[in-house]
């Protein structure tokens, strides 16, 4: 019988820290199989882990996921547990991050402050609640603990929540934004292959589109994937983790190319 | 009783995709052993990663080897399963990535095409065929469902083979050139430590060469380790993952220093 | 009943060579957990792993523990295995990168060479001793042969150990130097929050210290945690790893701003 599941993503980058905190969870919970969502998330970006966090939920097995994107940690932010209606159980700091990943696996059932000091290490340091709160308490959830078990419950309508970018389409055109940039340079933006469609009433491969950013505007077809437009030549997709608009380079960085960063203003129109 | 052993090899980079595949393998088969080999192997290139298979896998348990860099996702390039002699079976694209892996595993016994979508994830992105059609097979492959239902056979001759380097040594030298740059900047080059011995009929620590390079010219001795010499000198070495041969300094990046990028041309002669 | 642990700490960088190492751990005792501690400790800096491994053990699960940073490997160091007091076994060379998480494990039991060729691979290169060495040897320490098995008894008053940096307080100064640069920019500094307190008899939130680095002076707080202080402000605080003296920026890099490395001289003087 398999060990129970946990995800585990954070800004930490590829020092020790997260592996100080894999042990603190296999202390605990000695069966868990931990997978690692990424730990080179911006830092400090809580909006990067929130987008990396709902990206990836929808593919892993039900479980524990834990997440630390945590500038204010040992401030007075709280540390919270959220039940999904899936049958997960999200854990991190009441900063955004977890939200957008609980409404997508089915809405957000319950959330508890993690206020019972039981499950976490015994010595809490003020600059590492990843590794003394955070780590144990998903160990404890996955072990079987009961997540009322952790603290008092919370309103979910009182989470602190982002704001999230979006689309919008009006006099032929479609405003939208860089919701956010990948390892590949490939760059999601705000908005649904619909919205485009609604430009011109119809989304094929081969529409072409002018897309203006910075100051500059560049020519760019709608195709399924990269390879269908030469190396070098950008090209307009629908993003494989969540159905939404992104625009690539094939074979190399949009990002760089175009100068985009989180928010940058990007417009769409027919061409 | 130990789970089936997965290796899984990739250019997708540090963001959460290499996770979302894990997390596809273990939907489909919870007690998998995954071995991450690199998800750093360089981007769109297809030898580097063809390179590194090959590298790592003699080391490696017999199991199923995931491997993923396929800038032709999405276009009409076939996804296959090989059986090679060790009782290894390798998944990826047929772009060559896995072919001279499958050799060094005894040779392939068995190839088939990725073409029975019940072993496939439910919706097949055209952008993420590593997550969406490769993890899921290379999971019910390790699950113990036979590589023959995965699709038709394939002939092995008619399977995509890349170029690779050779060494030729003639006139007293040895021309050969780069076939991976490493994470290190050591240098493997094409060819075996017998073919640098032919030049003068021994090859013994301390003998010196004359190793010219992109318009420079060195005297490297050859050595069994990087500490026979002193911190920034230049060594030739025996390449401890095929007994190949290569070029460091100890200390530093022989990469850098000589300026050395996947193929270019080295030639050794006895000083 | 899970498998036994064994945590791996290397500077082998993000390319294969960590992954053919767990390819031979889990060749000989397939049940490991492996928690990968780092593979990008600064490359040949025996004592940036050495604080790494220092900082990580008392996080873990009793196990054991491999750890290679290793420029001398090939040439006449020693390979050895220490037992420490809390039951744990640490494998790698003698080159003073184990001592100190020994010492921070309850202190040194036993050591032992690496002698007994039927526990390493068959085939020994003479450039990577991780692989074919060191890890063998630690999956048969966690499968459960005895220690001694290893090789001959060492003395560990003849272990290599690395000198280590040291804070003096005198003449209302404490004068320090940096230990370690981690990867978000912090910095460890050596001494004690108590060596600080020492300068005016006690260590509050806000109470203001000058530090002298690299000809500048920066008037810093000592705080509880980062987000105390505005982003983009340098704040004094306790490192979460051990309880040393630890300096930070807010949301960027101490270590850039203020032109840190190992050894720096830091001297701080209440402001």
């Amino acid at each position: 019988m398999p060990g129970p599941f946990i995800s585990f993503l954070t800004d930490f980058g590829l020092d020790t820290a997260p592996a100080t905190c894999r042990g603190v969870i296999w202390s605990i919970c000695p069966e868990a199989r931990i997978n690692d969502l990424s730990h080179t998330s911006r830092q400090f970006a809580v909006r990067d882990g929130a987008v990396l966090l709902w990206s990836s939920v929808p593919y892993l097995p039900v479980g524990v996921h834990l997440a630390v994107v945590d500038p204010g940690v040992g401030t007075a932010r709280r540390g919270i547990a959220i039940e999904a209606a899936r049958g997960d159980r999200l854990v991190g700091p009441d900063n955004g991050l977890l939200v957008p990943a609980a409404e997508r696996l089915g809405g957000i059932v319950a959330v508890h402050a993690l206020a019972e000091q039981r499950y976490w290490r015994d010595a809490v340091s003020h600059t590492f609640h990843g590794r003394d709160i955070f780590a144990p308490v998903a160990a404890h959830l996955a072990s079987g603990t009961a997540i009322a078990e952790m603290g008092p419950a919370i309103d979910p309508t009182d989470l602190v929540r982002l704001p999230w970018p979006e689309a919008s389409a009006s006099g032929g055109r479609l405003r939208t934004s860089v919701l956010f940039v990948d390892a590949f340079g490939n760059c999601r933006l705000a908005g649904q292959p619909a919205e485009l469609a609604s430009l011109r009433g119809r989304l094929e491969p081969g529409d072409r589109f002018r897309v203006q950013v910075n100051g500059t505007e560049e020519l760019v077809a709608w195709q399924p994937t990269f390879g269908a437009v030469e190396p070098g030549t950008l090209v307009l997709y629908e993003d494989a983790d969540y159905a939404g608009l992104a625009i690539a380079e094939n074979q190399g960085s949009a990002t760089s190319r175009l100068g985009l960063e989180n928010d940058t203003a990007v417009v769409i129109e027919p061409a």
